[in-house]
């Protein structure tokens, strides 16, 4: 495992239940709406502060997540909305940069995400996956989607890195 | 128990409590405001991909409520909004559809719920139902409403039927 | 308690905490909204069928509460906003309907609400209520605000005088 | 502790998990709207009525959160938004008000509240901040971000210094 977080570049990750608690607020408009956590929102960021690339696969079709992501540093060619085939998303983005599979960890933890969970070098799963989704996943974490599953994944990335730390005046630069 | 639920050929649903958490957001409008789950969600989008005729009997007259169940599947004549007699509006579904009450499961949570979760072929209840829907109902989840009951619950009839499978070209075809 | 829950006619309440989570989300225009609970709603309509006069006494002044309120049940001139010290509010609901104290149940978690808790025939507080309010009141339930908390203590009273059952021809009727 | 207590004369707070529960619902239009709790609330108001000033350092830009703030007895000029190098604001206000960094206690529960954290009289912790925030924090409180954390370390503050009672007329002429 430690072998493998090292070598990770990139982490691309679902939405619903995974950078959320699944939650969706339905607006009369037809409009759906996302919940961001702080701390798991502040580990997104700190990917953009340490060079690992970050990138979205959700099958969500909402702009406000967009908009969210890249505020929190994700670039807006790297935010995949409305995927629904979400292994050809995946390999365009690692064409794209230049990506082995191996190099890209996947979080996701519903049925569609299971054949990225596959393909990527690490996929990984919330506490609250579907349990096709933590078969699939190379590593089951303690914490749920949206309640520190993120932040926690993000974490054993970067230390196993060495990369874990914040600059606080890189951060103030950037954001 | 497995051969009733291999004779489900639709399943009826109550929306708070049920298909939610029972929270509901009250605008200045006076509109009222749901959230949905995304892996419940998906389990309804399930059900049109395997044929399982799904139908909302709700107390609620919101209309994102509708929008947003049409937009997982359901058919926009067989969301029934404002149910207040909830029993006529189940019988109607059925005579419209030509199930027998055997066929057609139903889900639900609180007094309004209970006779039609006697009526139905199979009464289903979440774990945070009130006593008297959990006395009512054929059987009791071990999950929440608006918590994985919905997912579950449909797990247990397509997994019994042997449809618990997504293919990812039907599902990119159809939503 | 037995008798104590007989004799109660009224039942006035404290919105945050009691009849929410205690959850206020801030709006961009300074507006406060709330999220209010399907079968704590149902109970308060419980209420109106069986007789059983309501009041909402809370220190928010949000005109969406009492839309919200009215829409369960509770008549406009029971709603008391923006009360600050709410004894006074109490005894001016007490005296327009000519209930004695003893006639009265009110519901509160928290520190304005302490000298109504004591002054009413039950003081009732939820399981989350501050220290201080649990001491000020008759009675602490297992339950929390906006979580079945309203549910169980309406359940108590019309329980103990033999009203809670829903007649579904009178609740399509009155709502 | 109860000394340092003692000596508090201002109470500092981050936002995101400190005053809230981290949860940031993001908006079509690219707002951020936060859910504040009432118990909370509540406290901050004693921090007026009892004479403690309080001041707002969060990283977050949302308007609607100053306008929360003030209406719960923040000053406007004490609120710092979009603080990047918090130490920078704390200082700020630090020497605005002529308090030494002995007499003002701060709330953080993320890497960036860390210098302030350290610098402060009396650095506390939510029980869910991060693992870095709770070793620099002098102490770690029982209570999660926006769920009567901010409650219980205001009680603390107030209960050393024989303040902790709520007076109504104050209470109705000040809010």
């Amino acid at each position: 495992m430690e072998d493998k977080l090292k070598k990770i570049k990139a982490i691309a990750f679902d939405i619903d239940g995974v950078m959320t608690d699944g939650n969706i607020l339905a607006m009369p408009d037809g409009d759906l709406l996302r919940v961001f956590e702080a701390k798991d929102s502040m580990a997104l960021r700190m990917l953009k502060l340490t060079g690992i690339v970050s990138a979205v696969i959700t099958g969500a079709s909402t702009e406000s997540i967009k908009t969210r992501m890249v505020y929190c540093g994700v670039k807006p060619e790297d935010v995949y909305l409305h995927s629904r085939k979400k292994i050809e998303d995946f390999e365009d983005f690692c064409e794209r940069h230049g990506f082995s599979a191996e190099e890209v960890m996947y979080l996701g933890d519903d049925l569609p995400d299971i054949p990225v969970l596959k393909a990527a070098g690490l996929g990984v799963a919330p506490a609250d996956a579907c349990a096709e989704a933590c078969e699939a996943a190379d590593y089951v974490s303690e914490y749920k989607g949206g309640r520190f599953f993120f932040r926690n994944t993000v974490e054993m990335v970067l230390k196993a890195q060495g990369k874990w730390a914040l600059d606080v005046e890189d951060y103030k630069k950037k954001f």
